[in-house]
């Protein structure tokens, strides 16, 4: 059994789905992890990972649609807002959403369904580069 | 240190919870994973892995019309909708929710407390055989 | 390769966000995994665990209000309601959030970013002592 990490620096240029499935799994390929699991962290509080859909663009419209909708930057109540209106939104998304995902790894591939890819939701704006861990542990 | 990976076929009848805790234990019990954790993921992005309360029916029932009235069908802003009007809602309620989750394991048991179960969270009308990979870890 | 388990109480008077990163980094430190996982799974399903900003305490009361406001307690068509109308909204609140969490380890350190911290997200009104697993697995 062993443990490797490795760095991930994700370049976001506003509010969306980044997929990073195959950086990822490039990560994995580098290592002798070829069986056990890889758990992808983020180390932001206003953005997120999340598997989604990875076929057909118009889901990943619809899903931030919805976001926007639901976590509106116009809500009246909201007082943590020093960074902008999109500040206190990008943090209720995080929480609604998820900060890691763990994913088996067998052979050395992640096990992912068919139509599931691994992306870095961004909840900002403005442009910003995102760090993530990659924990793999196994055989 | 070891880890042993198990497939386990979901087949649901609709929209709901199906719980698959015993399903899970079954697996963690025929594999030499006394200590560690157990990862239930499942490879799809229309339903969703959930521990929640397995006690009472009506809990559930509730849980389910909430998601339905935050996410709903008729949504007229919905472009995704190759597979029906269930499709694009069943992506946003997964990922509101979660693909996965790991649970410790201790003396071959799995460390849920007194009301929690393991579900699949079906986000669709039609019946589908949903696969789950179990990744059990540890000594 | 070690997996550790430990225990950890946490008291909560009331609805909101208590941080606990300091007492997972204690079980850390008397535990010989200096480079892996730790898992942090609380054993309720009206209470959850997140990682959040934990900087400004503005931005957890907005976050505590957004959640009153989209599972409101006095929701019609909830009939799961035995321990009271905050006992429905509890359970809905933790399948929008999350059970565990997963941070990695190096060098003996949770690789947290520079704002996040892990914090019990409680969902019940009256005092309770929530039961949280501790596990570490690495080498």
């Amino acid at each position: 059994m062993q443990v490797r990490h490795e760095q991930l620096e994700v370049r976001s240029h506003g509010k969306g789905l980044y997929e990073i499935t195959d950086d990822v799994q490039s990560k994995i390929d580098k290592n002798p992890v070829g069986n056990g699991t890889v758990t992808v962290f983020v180390q932001h509080t206003s953005c997120s990972i999340v598997i989604m859909e990875n076929a057909d663009p118009t889901a990943r419209r619809d899903l931030e649609e919805f976001f926007d909708r639901l976590v509106p930057e116009d809500t009246d109540y909201f007082t943590h807002d020093a960074e902008g209106s999109d500040d206190m939104p990008s943090h209720i998304r995080m929480v609604l959403t998820r900060t890691s995902e763990t994913v088996p790894i067998v052979d050395g591939r992640m096990q992912l369904g068919t139509w599931q890819g691994i992306f870095l939701f961004e909840h900002r704006r403005s442009p910003h580069r995102r760090k993530v861990v990659i924990t793999m542990m196994g055989e």
